[in-house]
């Protein structure tokens, strides 16, 4: 039975599926709002209708932007995905608890769930898996990553046939838009997160997405689906852009790139087999990158696979009505599977990859720093590099009268080696100042 | 039942798929490479085993790119479809017949289908969704349009709970390498021609890109996903990019803006209810919009709707492995339904949308021509303008001794009243010569 045949939008027979919200703040709200206002189409594509018969709140009268009948709101959530009448579950509360109890009693109760939960997707979406599989359920979060970004979908079915081998996704708009601004305007870190806070794109404490806590948990769930393995945000290393200074910015251009905050996830080589990277930190790339021409707040993810290439999905990573889209496009998905019974691509988990730690990563290093000029000292450095076994893909030497400034670029060594290299740079004494330290994405060596 | 649940990727008992395979030329070939590298991945993803149990070709003894048992050759490619141990039959023979034939004898025989036809589905789709239909068999397509991208399933799934409102696409390789040549470097078209078909980016007869053929097809397909309704080949207005001249880029380029080949598909207001448009044209977009930025033969389909927003959807657009990857991606999907016994996610027409004709297309132009350097002039050419009901946007003029180069640029009106103001204005004594015309897109008004 297909849904999407005329047939089943001409059969007014077919019983609508019952739906519980929980939570109707920004993204709630516009779930409620596109449910209205899709009705029809929602019923033709899924193939019966989706009723609204609950939304869990925390408070009855707070004020929402839109209208939800009384008798609908209820702040008791457990008794709302308990009552036997509900097929569908939309958590869009976020947080670990009371989240993950009620989605994983939704699921007990023989629902269908509809999740934009990173932080407890990538802490524990071990738990939530296992116990759709029992239920025989679904399970999906398409809005958890890049928000309203078809990314975890493509990612999971249309490149079911091709092995992925890298993602890289600027997966955190405010800090993107924190950099795209540093970029363009030469601002520091600080006024520029000022400036993000005044319009409303960073929050009062913007430490999540400022030390990349938002950002590694993306990162561990594209790991997770573009590799087949399990990553969860713990196994991700992460550095956030608080530490970006205007002179890495002004060095980045002067090369032709930018910087931008990356999620990266890689399958490589284990001692034992094929491992993954996880990591999220700055990074130059190449101004030539499709990467490179994401500006403000938007988001993009980059997939480079086997077979396909490269492919990139752009789009706005976060905001209410683009969180409901997404939210809304699994919803049709898992309902159509409900209607027949089926479940949708769920978890896997059967490449069983490790993780490797950030020291044995192989990474690229952009060095800047002012030097004696003087004969002999670039050689010196060169020595530096050799000892720790890295080697050099370019260096520039300008002389600025008494001293000198030197850009090294790396080629790909573990990151345990490169910053040893730094480390041991720094103590040399015709070196004045390491004025930019930053990872290298994006080029090809 | 889950095919990606580690249950059933332990599960050797699970009897193999078979599949069919039409035609072994570039993306043949790279499917069955694809399908033997990724074999326990595909086994994992679906369920079972992918069998490979024939593959039609022209001439048994034809070089390959892939080495195939003789045993499985045959050149009875309708004997291979009535097989009665088929489940999955691949079509990449291309055109319409035996193409059409051959699916149809498939999906009659019970299996599922998936192609890489753009020709076919854009003309005749109609008659292989019904007999899908009819069968309970799934019709995949995904590698019809923009290669290797994924782009019908994120418009058919990922967007199913919001609502498309455009779809902008460069969605023809060899154009966009053409034009991308005439931006960087000045060329005029038939230098770049020459140049793409030295390294391989236009065939030696390029009809069918370079008159926009191909892109039209894929418009088709597009905008008939987007919009819910049916949209042939027939239906869509085509002009290609042999009469793109570098004074046209030139222009573009002074504007800010670069000449792309797209496809554009558009949910609009017709005479009696919603209508939709769809055509293939060059236009100027400016260098900030996404599209801009997508160079040489890349594809990308930039989608704007209610909810989310605007995304974009980037990668190579043609290519024996990649257009494989999105073969894969079709198989592993239609593979695991057949599992399951199910259909996903079939074609819909119930939006039964009109069909604009061009001329009542809303569409914006942007006009450079040579006048007389005289009081009045601006006024008469505002007027003829004003008389055709089209309002400008910009106007610009630069005198040159004798003559000026105006530049303007209008706000939306339909196309025939545009192409109206363009004819009179070019009959009128002060106007010298009119040496660009071309639409504009991609910016807000």
């Amino acid at each position: 039975m297909n849904g999407m045949d005329a047939k089943s939008y001409d059969d007014p027979a077919r019983p609508p599926l019952r739906l519980a919200l929980l939570g109707c703040g920004s993204v709630g709200s516009q779930v409620v709002r596109l449910l209205r206002e899709h009705a029809d189409d929602l019923t033709a594509r899924v193939g019966a209708p989706i009723e609204l018969v609950g939304v869990a709140v925390r408070r009855l009268d707070a004020k929402r932007e839109v209208e939800v009948a009384p008798e609908l709101l209820t702040t008791d959530a457990a008794g709302l995905v308990a009552r036997d009448d509900v097929d569908l579950v939309v958590e869009v509360i976020g947080g670990i608890e009371p989240a993950r109890s009620l989605i994983l009693a939704a699921l007990d109760n023989g629902a269908s769930v509809v999740t934009a939960n990173k932080a407890l997707i990538a802490e524990d979406g071990e738990t939530l898996f296992a116990a759709a599989r029992k239920a025989g359920r679904d399970l999906y979060y398409e809005a958890a990553v890049a928000g309203a970004i078809p990314i975890l979908r493509p990612l999971r079915e249309s490149l079911a046939g091709d092995k992925v081998r890298k993602v890289l996704g600027i997966v955190n708009g405010t800090t993107n838009f924190i950099l795209d601004k540093m970029d363009s305007s030469g601002a520091g870190f600080s006024e520029a997160l000022e400036e993000a806070q005044e319009l409303g794109y960073a929050e009062a404490d913007p430490t999540a997405d400022v030390e990349g806590y938002d950002a590694a948990a993306k990162a561990a769930i594209l790991a997770s689906i573009a590799f087949h393995t399990r990553v969860t945000a713990a196994d991700v290393y992460r550095e956030g852009i608080a530490e970006v200074t205007a002179a890495d910015v002004a060095s980045a251009r002067d090369m032709g790139s930018v910087v931008k905050l990356l999620a990266i996830c890689e399958l490589t080589e284990g001692a034992d087999g094929p491992a993954v990277s996880a990591r999220v930190h700055p990074a130059m790339i190449p101004r030539t990158h499709p990467l490179a021409s994401v500006r403000e707040a938007y988001n993009a993810v980059f997939v480079e696979s086997d077979a396909a290439g490269q492919l990139m999905f752009y789009g706005p990573g976060a905001g209410g009505a683009p969180t409901a889209s997404a939210v809304l496009g699994d919803l049709v998905t898992v309902a159509r599977n409900r209607l027949d019974d089926v479940r949708g691509v769920g978890e896997s988990d059967y490449a069983q990859c490790e993780v490797l730690p950030m020291g044995s990563t192989s990474t690229r290093y952009h060095v800047a720093f002012d030097v004696d000029d003087k004969a002999g000292v670039l050689a010196q450095i060169a020595q530096v590099f050799a000892e720790h076994g890295v080697s050099l893909q370019t260096v520039r030497q300008e002389g600025r009268g008494d001293d000198a400034q030197l850009v090294v670029v790396s080629h790909r060594a573990t990151d345990a080696a490169l910053s040893a290299t730094v480390e041991a740079l720094r103590s040399m004494p015709f070196v004045h100042d390491v004025s930019s330290i930053m990872r290298v994405e994006g080029e090809s060596e």
